[in-house]
């Protein structure tokens, strides 16, 4: 039977267990959080030694709140967490996140086998032990003990992060936040007594908020079940995945990190690969890609238009273009050569890649990029908008996001530099419009998309 | 004959031909900018329509200055250059930069010719035409025409770049002033109509400001005497090279871009090679490597130590490492072992990689490095220090500073994060420490550091 994760991610009603006034203790941090994101449902604490928190009442055990509980954060030392778990099933809570650590991960097998038969005797969607828990900036549901002025929370969004790894799973997160794509679902499940990356995924792949699914994973536990969930949802949504664990090396450090058996790399390569998964080989590409296919674009073919207004960067962007063995450079049709020649300064010359030259403005990018979007042989749109020039500035960005949502085609943008580029890098990513720092990095994120396209093309249900 | 560059990069006197009062115009922009970077020699301007501009005196000719001038920048029309150029040899000027457009680049070629037997003529080294010229944080000699809001300015450091595409050019001047690491030298040469990579090479082989040399190349002119220096700078200094038109698309690109033959790409790739350059393919990886290099930390083997505050980072840096032929993880002598196990807590795993947990403080890194940076086994330390977690904050960033400066093995480190990070980040690197957002990036830059001091030992003179 699947697992209900709604009222885990969409709670009406949260306790916390093991709240506290102490700012150094776990609970604390999670109190603050649950107040700073603004959650609006019924928020109630658990903790006995305490009348009052922070100036909201407590209760000494779960069974004393009358009220029906979606959800209940467990943050109390690992001997206390089974009898608390055993309390929540008695009080017909619907779900529970354990963050505790101190269990199967250093050793205590026993202690972690016992929240398992809890959780499975109630039939109540347990996440962790050992793990960050779970984040929806819909719902505002935010149970990270880490303080958001250390790690910053991503905005509401299209993409669902699933984490094996809290360390990994938290500076990643961190990373979205900064990005400008924004967040469906965080799920940091650690040591996976109960809810796993099967049932996580079943829920994500119905999940209609979720348009993206990135992943972090060291080893699964049911290969088979997880596999064949994995087969279904390539052909709904895309999932990016990040092995940790890949050599033999790091399967001994992954081993010792979460003791759950990294397996052999080459097979699980060839099952991602077989899936449809689109495989990361490192945090910043997970991050790369999450960010084009949240864009919610889908390529007709594989022919690039390049237009910039820097040639050597469009040099570079077309070798980085033509080694990979799936894309190619368009050849723009007739028509397109004839009237941009007739539109273009006589500078310029009437080619792919498109050099628009230094002092280009948002009037010669938007005239290149009309041409382009009814051009027949063109595919994708790769803008180069190098900011430090004269005729780049925050009328180009805006001009490049009108057009983004014009266009029918996938359209993505370079714009390489410091703090200046960076201010209309966030005009244009708030936008939708994904934005790279390196042609290297916009390439690679292209043929993801690619990719993963063509499979859904060869995978139809 | 070496051309003597000096003159154009420390010049004690600077005249500007065609300096501006109209804001549009370049030969104003350069003005501003010799203004605003503080450059103290003595400024001339050069207007032969105008007696004042922006409260200084303006001259009708570079002749009518009575000084010794070290560096003429001519900003006038392209048909006018000639003639100024012809002025500035008969006025003895000792050096020019011709920033102005309009030479070979769009087929004028004879009017370029004209340029060159003139200052062959005079023995007067002109960088240029159609460039961005030079800049040298410590003369604050300035010839860019891009405004400082858009093209944000290095501090004094010691990697010097060089550019022929001044789009790559300008981009990459950006991030390094975004990094954390200094410019010695920034040269854009263009149209190379006089000096060239040759004449540049040879200048900065001998400066002993320059540390680290990054170069952007399409193609050179005089190979021969460009890898005979090549061979010869490698062997003192590390010189990083990205190369536009690596295929034959790139390639028919690059012709377009700068007149310039790409030339063989897999013999531009053998000859590099034998010269001891490290090969960059993308822009972020020329940045990266500078960033280390730039560090100036001298490994004495390939065995890396990984010290990290999260368990799946140091999981994914381990597979990143086990992937290279080249660099492989250290095993811990007994002494190590034996002293960590008894300063470390319980929980601590003691092996490489060294997951000191997600609450480990400066306190506990301190520890570690200690015993580390004592270790015959340990060539280079790699230090993966995550803010977003509880222990870390800029007592740990303190820390590493530290040890980088007490420790004789070479650290750098891996931070992934928002704001919070990049914070910590800057304190690091502003301190020489090199810093790293991804497994990857750091991985790939302690390659090419071994790589290259690793040629360096086996090409001794």
């Amino acid at each position: 039977v699947a697992l209900d994760l709604k009222p885990m991610l969409k709670p009406r009603s949260v306790a916390i267990i093991g709240a506290s006034r102490d700012p150094d203790k776990v609970g604390h941090v999670i109190l603050q959080n649950y107040i700073n994101a603004g959650y609006s449902g019924k928020l109630y604490i658990v903790n006995k030694n305490a009348d009052e928190i922070m100036g909201m009442k407590s209760y000494k055990s779960i069974g004393d709140i009358k009220d029906s509980i979606d959800l209940a954060v467990i943050a109390i030392p690992a001997p206390f967490v089974p009898q608390a778990l055993e309390e929540c099933g008695k009080a017909k809570v619907k779900t529970t996140v354990v963050v505790s650590g101190g269990f199967a991960e250093i050793g205590n097998v026993e202690l972690q086998d016992q929240l398992t038969l809890i959780a499975k005797k109630y039939n109540m969607p347990t996440l962790g032990p050992n793990c960050l828990g779970v984040m929806d900036p819909r719902s505002r549901i935010d149970t990270l003990f880490l303080p958001t002025y250390k790690l910053s929370r991503p905005s509401i969004g299209g993409v669902s992060f699933v984490s094996q790894s809290g360390a990994v799973g938290s500076t990643i997160l961190d990373l979205i936040a900064g990005e400008g794509f924004g967040l469906s679902k965080f799920i940091s499940y650690g040591n996976a007594a109960h809810v796993d990356e099967v049932d996580i995924f079943n829920y994500l792949m119905e999940d209609e908020e979720t348009k993206v699914m990135i992943l972090y994973i060291e080893g699964v536990k049911r290969g088979k079940e997880f596999f064949e969930v994995a087969k279904k949802i390539s052909k709904i949504k895309p999932v990016i995945v990040l092995k940790g664990g890949k050599t033999s090396v790091g399967m001994a450090a992954a081993h010792s990190h979460t003791a759950a058996l990294a397996g052999d790399a080459a097979a699980y390569e060839a099952a991602f690969k077989q899936a449809g998964f689109i495989i990361a080989e490192d945090i910043s590409e997970l991050l790369y890609y999450a960010k084009v296919l949240a864009s919610e674009q889908r390529p007709k073919g594989n022919r690039i238009a390049i237009v910039t207004n820097g040639g050597g960067t469009g040099v570079l962007t077309t070798d980085t273009i033509s080694l990979t063995q799936d894309l190619r450079l368009a050849d723009f049709s007739e028509k397109t050569k004839t009237t941009l020649r007739k539109a273009m300064p006589i500078l310029v010359n009437i080619r792919n890649p498109l050099d628009l030259a230094g002092d280009a403005d948002e009037q010669r990018y938007g005239e290149a990029l009309s041409l382009l979007a009814v051009d027949p042989n063109v595919d994708i749109i790769l803008v180069i908008a190098l900011f430090q020039t004269p005729g780049a500035d925050s009328k180009l960005a805006v001009r490049l996001v009108n057009y983004k949502e014009k266009i029918d085609k996938p359209m993505i943008v370079i714009s390489i530099g410091a703090e200046y580029t960076k201010m209309h890098r966030i005009i244009m990513e708030s936008a939708g419009l994904p934005v790279y720092d390196s042609p290297a990095a916009a390439v690679k994120s292209l043929l993801a998309l690619y990719k993963y396209y063509k499979f859904r093309d060869t995978h139809k249900n």
